[in-house]
């Protein structure tokens, strides 16, 4: 017999607390183990058309065109990087971590000629020095990450695109959300933001593997007056386009072979982030909400010790994670053991100049809307590791 | 209680037949189904460590560098295009169908200058005309399309590359095997291929979202004598070659996020087609028996009706899949139509020049060396859906 949506039930494994990938639903396993179907078959059609349609929804706009691209949210960097810049034009980059630094590495590669703004780790540009820098010079794009994974710094990401509407109309603003879409509001439309960054693996609650990017008419139009031709193949929005309408009007297309399992693991997630019982308002107030209790039940137990949170202000720290850094006398390796053994995975450094001084944790998605029990099971491990680790 | 991997049976479906994806094992989608788990975590890296040791067994290749990057088939040939030759350099593509067309498309987005050495459909060039053409000019690296799913077309791979190194030793030989790679005998380092570009979803038996490539010992030196930087940064090479030597190591690593379910499934399925009952060269002789026989029993039944292979030579035909002429009167649609209404979900046309003149069908992995029962299935349903579609 075979097994069906409700028989099946997850393997037992340790609580995953990393910021991304995240957990999943048993609905969300069982999807991305769906018999195999052919890409173009008249069954699958609709389920990447729910995509886009339900990927709308999340990024609250209208006209935005949806992109889902077999791939790592990398990718999502070379799709803007060689499609809505041509080489020789600039770039600012709002720098708030690892993954500024990289983002202005891939746009470089295409040729693009890079400012950074950043600001000292744990910190953000405001935004008088951005209005500044779009004012002594003229950008194509600016990018910046709404949530830097390697710091858990929050980029206020209205604010940013308020300011640049107001200084520098004809940039493009180009928000990355990999660590952000579905865990932090998003409001394309709204903002004028003209460029969404993302992938299946964080908020979103899908395992790994699916670029997700989205781009506002003005991107599109951009895209369709460039003077250059696009320098990429696979990452061209053009060969993209045609398949990802065609798809969402119910009629398979082909240019490249699409995740077929993965889309089915994504329609799964998304419906119930769209159509779920929990609103999507309501989604985000619930990581403000969870992300706060987290961090207040950390210091509390561990504040003393002198962990101390990665970004420097409150306003400034994402709501799906948190980087924190370790007191003297605690090797965070030890602690990430530790915290192993006791069935829970967190995350150690990542950002450059900090790196062996720091661990992550995520708290989004399934963890915070479906099973909020799991930060208190986190802390609860983490009490007891920080015991073992200190009396080691 | 949680699912197991004994308790898992995929949910009933439609016989997938066409030349990829394909069928896949109950436990390679139970592995497509792992809970999530952090890309860097200890555990994981043995996982992905594996695959690239599974796949060079299933390459015949003691040196070659596997690399498995999140992406369609189709990234692969950004790889080659972006890491393997630098722009003006030239490039001599084999054309035997649909993919060689898009193949000397993306070399030329990178700036390659394309001869194409094609056949009328169904054919494929000769060794005499292969080195003819190398005589005439200089080409930094040669391709040819293993098994071109758009025609069901085999290429000579072993007398290919053999008129490459005598003729021209220096040009490096990329072998598209993303229809070939596990249903086709490919000898790497006997035959001295330099790269092979493949994919999951065909012979590999995996759901699509997986880039599977490998390069020689001699590939990797001309990646690394590059004067020009690499024109990408997702496709580039140099970025993912210490990511797949640490995991190899069984040591995490980061660049950008792999697919971790879908290497699980990987995984799962090349233990089963390296360390299975199967041995691989079983593994091929079944593939070329199983087509053999396809092929024989289908013209028996529809021969008379006008029923034509595309490929017109036995020895150019693959042994994973069949494309066929359907005769005047019968539309392709219908008879696709009535066969997936028989629980059979074949393909139609790919080819520009013949779109909607023929059918394909897919005998790959699982249904040839699991269950090779399936023809049978595929056969009688024809039989049946071609008096339904005369009859209409």
């Amino acid at each position: 017999m075979s097994t069906t949506a409700s028989s099946f039930k997850q393997a037992e494994h340790k609580l995953l607390s990393v910021p991304g990938p995240v957990e999943v639903t048993d609905e969300v396993l069982f999807a991305n183990a769906h018999p195999s179907m052919s890409h173009v078959s008249p069954a699958f059609a609709p389920v990447f058309g729910d995509c886009l349609r339900y990927l709308r929804k999340v990024l609250y706009t209208e006209k935005g065109q949806p992109f889902i691209i077999a791939g790592s949210g990398t990718l999502g960097w070379d799709l803007v990087a060689a499609n809505l810049l041509e080489a020789g034009q600039k770039a600012l980059v709002l720098n708030t971590g690892y993954f500024g630094d990289a983002f202005a590495d891939c746009l470089e590669t295409y040729g693009a000629k890079v400012d950074q703004l950043g600001a000292p780790v744990g910190g953000r540009p405001s935004l008088e020095e951005v209005e500044a820098a779009l004012k002594k010079d003229k950008y194509a794009v600016l990018t910046f990450t709404h949530v830097d994974t390697s710091t858990g710094v929050l980029s206020d990401a209205k604010g940013i695109a308020e300011t640049v509407r107001r200084v520098s109309p004809d940039t493009l603003i180009v928000l990355d959300g990999v660590c952000a879409v579905a865990s932090e509001e998003i409001r394309m439309d709204d903002w004028e933001i003209d460029v969404v960054v993302s992938a299946s693996q964080k908020g979103i609650s899908v395992p790994p593997g699916v670029s997700i990017t989205a781009l506002s008419q003005k991107a599109l139009k951009v895209l369709d007056s460039r003077k250059t031709p696009i320098p990429a193949y696979f990452a061209n929005y053009k060969r993209w386009l045609p398949i990802m309408e065609s798809y969402e009007k119910g009629t398979p297309a082909y240019f490249a072979t699409p995740s077929v399992n993965l889309i089915y693991a994504l329609e799964a997630s998304l419906k119930s982030i769209v159509d779920g019982p929990v609103s999507l308002e309501d989604r985000f107030k619930m990581h403000k909400e969870a992300a706060k209790k987290f961090r207040e039940e950390f210091m509390r137990q561990a504040g003393k010790l002198g962990f101390k949170t990665v970004a420097t202000s409150p306003e400034g720290a994402a709501n799906g994670m948190t980087a924190v850094y370790v007191p003297e006398g605690v090797a965070p390796p030890a602690l990430v053991g530790a915290l192993a053994e006791r069935g829970i995975v967190i995350a150690g450094g990542l950002h450059k100049d900090i790196k062996t001084k720091y661990i992550r944790f995520g708290h989004m998605g399934v963890s915070v809307v479906e099973r909020p029990s799991d930060a208190d099971k986190i802390l609860a491990a983490l009490k007891d590791a920080l015991q073992a680790v200190k009396s080691a």
